[in-house]
């Protein structure tokens, strides 16, 4: 079976506290070189038929992505 | 400037409402084809400096992973 990932990712102008947060913490642990951190969603869609990549594009546009905070992006993978 | 992804994915034994909820709306969307969702965290980490893979690791089980619950997996892209 194949498997979908698709990545939906907060626009970069769209301010993201849980990145700054983590940033934040970041810097107590003591860690250093990361200059920023963005946060975003990973969805896996086990596929056991034939999904387009249109039906996907349709897939992510109405159900996992809002579109006018979130942009978003697919990868295939071998399950 | 390189940048860090770090996957965080629900255990395989874990429920997972939300996926759940995706195949469901699926079905309702008509789509077939996908027969399971999972969703996890997705986490973009900017690098300015040299961050080695034992530091990433640190800041993934200690701040971006529940690791009772959950997998974290990383991947390195070009910014």
């Amino acid at each position: 079976m194949a498997k979908v990932v698709v990545h939906v990712m907060p626009k970069a102008e769209i301010l993201d506290p849980q990145g700054q947060a983590i940033v934040g913490a970041l810097g107590r642990l003591g860690v250093t070189g990361v200059s920023d951190v963005r946060q975003g969603k990973r969805f896996e869609l086990q596929i056991d038929g034939d999904v387009t990549d249109e039906t996907v594009a349709e897939i992510a546009e109405s159900l996992l992505a809002n579109t006018v905070i979130e942009d978003w992006s697919v990868t295939r993978e071998d399950a």
